[in-house]
C-alpha cells in the first residue's frame, strides 16, 4: 500500500501512466576537443562518451524521476543503440510497452563535438524517430487517452506529433507541447490542440518573428502565441526563469528563478518540461505559478551537474517542499 | 591439407601469424548531411551508420582478406564498441590473442560528418589505443618476433610503435612503417628500424617540408627520407600510383596504376599497405615493382566501393594474376 501523497501507486492508477510522452530517443555521441574542426579537417579530441538524449525521452525521464508513472511512445532501431535505449527507459521505471523497434532505420543519433569553451557542433540524424507513425499511435491510444498529461515535441514527424496531440486533446487529456526544434511555419492546428504551449526564447523568436531577449519581450511573444489559440503559453528564459500567460490573464507574468552556478545547461529545458508535466499530472490543484517555480527549481538543480539525463534529479534527492 | 600456393596454412605456420599489426582500432560514427555545420550550430543529417576503422585494423583486415595469416596487437575499451570490434577481427580471421580490452578508456572513435560533396569533418578520440603499452607488447613478443612482416602506424603512441618496430627489427622481422598521421618531428629512430617506410603525399610533405604534388616531387621527398636511414621508401600518390626508392636504387621509380572511377577513396591507403604486407610476407621473392603494381591494383578495387573495410576485396573476388 503506497503512502499518502505518493503519486500513481494506488489501485487502478498502477496500470496506467499519468504522463505519456510521444517523442524522440537519441543516442548522444559526444567528443570533447580543444577546438572545433573546420571543413576538411581531422582533429583529435581527448574524450568520447555515449549518453542518452532526445527531447522526448529526456522529458519522460525527468517526470519519472520525480515520481510520475510514465510511458514512452517512441521508435528506435533494432540495433544495439536501440536495445540500450530501451534498457535505459526501463532503468528509469518508464513503461516501454509502446517503445517500438524497427529494422528500417538506425536509432536516432546526435553527434556532438564540444570544445573547452563549451561551444559545440551538433549533427542529429533522427533515423527511427521519423518512422513513428499513425499505426504506432493507434496501438498506444488507450494509454494516451487515459493519461493525465501527454507531452509532444518536434523530434518525431510533425504529423505524428499533431496526431498524438489531437488524440489526447479529444479525450480530455491535458496536452503539453514543446515546439522544439522550432518550425517557422508551424501548422496552426498545433496551437489549438495544446493546453500548455511551452517554448524557449529562440523557439519563441522563430515562431513569432519577434526578438526575445528579456522577460518583457518574452511576454510580447507569449501574447502573439496565445492569440493563435493556446490556453497557456510558457516561454522559458534559462537563468531568468520563465514567463507565463494564461487565456484568463490580462498580462504576462514573469516567474524568476534562484541564481545557481551552472556546470552544464544541456537538457535543462527538457528537465523543466518533464517537471512541469509531473506537477500538472500529480498536483493539478497547485497554482500554476507554484508549479512553474518548482519546475524552475528542478531545472536549476539539473544545470549544476554534467550531462543531460545524468544531471536530472530524483525525488529522493530534492527538498520536500517541492512535493 | 592446404593447396599449394595457399599461404600460411601448412604445418608450423598454422599457429603463427605471418603479418602482425601493432596498431589502432577505431569505431567510425558516420553522419551524412547536406552541408557541414558551423560552430554553435545544430543541423540535421539524413543517415547515420557505424563502421569499423582505424589504420592498424584496416591494414590487418586487407592483409587477412588476401589470405595472410594475421594477428592484431591492439587495445580497445571494455565496452560494446570494443566487444563489437573484437568480433569484427574474428570475422576477418584475424587472431585476437593480443587484442586487449581496458576499463580505463573507451574504444577509439572517429566521429565523421560527410556532406553531399564528400567534404568532411573528422574528430578522432583515440581513447584505449593510447593505452597500448610496453607490457602489452612484451606479452605479444613471441608473435611479433616470429612474424614475417610487422606493420605499425602512428595511431597508438609513438613510444609503443617505436618499441614494436625495434622489437621486430631486432628479430629480423621485416618492418613496414606507415607514419600516419604524420608527425613533423618524428623521432629519427623510426627511419632506421623501418625496412619499408610507406607514406602518402601529405605525410611526405609534413615529414620533409617539401611540396609533394607529382611523381617527380614524391621522388625528391623519397630521396630525403632514404637519407634518414630507411632501406626502402614508398610514397603513395592516390590515382597516380606510387613512387619507390630502395637503398640500392640510383633514382626513384614511378609505379603508375590503372585509372578507375572512384566511389569512395576512404581507407585506400590502408588497403595498399595491407596488400603490400601480404606480398612481402607471402611472395618475398616477387620483384618489388610487381608487389607495388599489385598493391596499387588492390587499392584501386577498394576505391570502387563505399566504406572503408567494407570496400576491401577478398582474394576469391580478385583476378588470379594477382596471386
Amino acid at each position: 500500500m503506497a503512502a499518502a501523497g505518493e503519486p500513481g501507486l494506488q489501485g487502478q492508477e498502477e496500470a496506467e501512466a499519468a504522463v505519456v510522452v510521444v517523442g524522440s530517443c537519441m543516442t548522444d555521441l559526444v567528443s570533447l576537443t580543444s577546438r572545433l574542426p573546420r571543413t576538411g579537417e581531422t582533429i583529435h579530441g581527448h574524450k568520447f562518451f555515449i549518453g542518452f538524449g532526445g527531447k522526448g525521452a529526456n522529458q519522460c525521464v525527468q517526470a519519472a524521476r520525480l515520481g510520475a508513472k510514465t510511458s514512452m511512445v517512441c521508435k528506435v532501431g533494432k540495433d544495439s543503440f536501440g536495445n540500450d535505449y530501451i534498457e535505459n527507459l526501463k532503468q528509469n521505471d518508464i513503461s516501454t510497452e509502446f517503445a517500438y523497434q524497427t529494422k528500417d532505420a538506425a536509432t536516432g543519433t546526435a553527434s556532438i563535438i564540444v570544445n573547452n569553451e563549451g561551444q559545440n557542433i551538433i549533427v542529429i540524424v533522427a533515423g527511427a524517430n521519423l518512422l513513428l507513425n499513425s499505426e504506432d499511435l493507434q496501438k498506444a491510444s488507450s494509454a494516451i487517452s487515459r493519461a493525465k498529461v501527454m507531452i509532444c515535441q518536434l523530434e518525431v514527424t510533425p504529423a505524428a506529433s499533431l496526431e498524438a496531440l489531437t488524440m489526447a486533446h479529444s479525450h480530455g487529456v491535458k496536452t503539453l507541447f514543446n515546439p522544439a526544434p522550432a518550425l517557422a511555419n508551424l501548422d496552426p492546428r498545433f496551437y489549438t490542440v495544446s493546453n500548455v504551449f511551452c517554448c524557449n526564447e529562440s523557439e519563441a523568436e522563430i515562431l513569432t518573428g519577434l526578438a526575445v531577449g528579456s522577460p518583457e519581450e518574452a511576454g510580447k511573444a507569449a501574447l502573439t502565441l496565445r492569440d493563435r489559440g493556446c490556453r497557456l503559453v510558457i516561454v522559458t528564459l534559462g537563468a531568468d526563469g520563465c514567463v507565463m500567460l494564461a487565456q484568463t490573464d490580462s498580462s504576462p507574468k514573469h516567474i524568476p528563478t534562484e541564481r545557481v552556478t551552472a556546470v552544464d545547461t544541456t537538457g535543462a529545458g527538457d528537465s523543466f518540461v518533464g517537471a512541469l508535466a509531473f506537477y500538472l499530472a500529480h498536483y493539478p490543484n497547485l497554482p500554476l505559478e507554484d508549479m512553474l517555480r518548482r519546475a524552475n527549481a528542478i531545472a536549476a538543480v539539473s544545470v549544476q551537474a554534467a550531462g543531460t539525463q545524468t544531471s536530472y534529479p530524483y525525488r529522493k534527492d530534492l527538498p520536500s517542499h517541492l512535493f
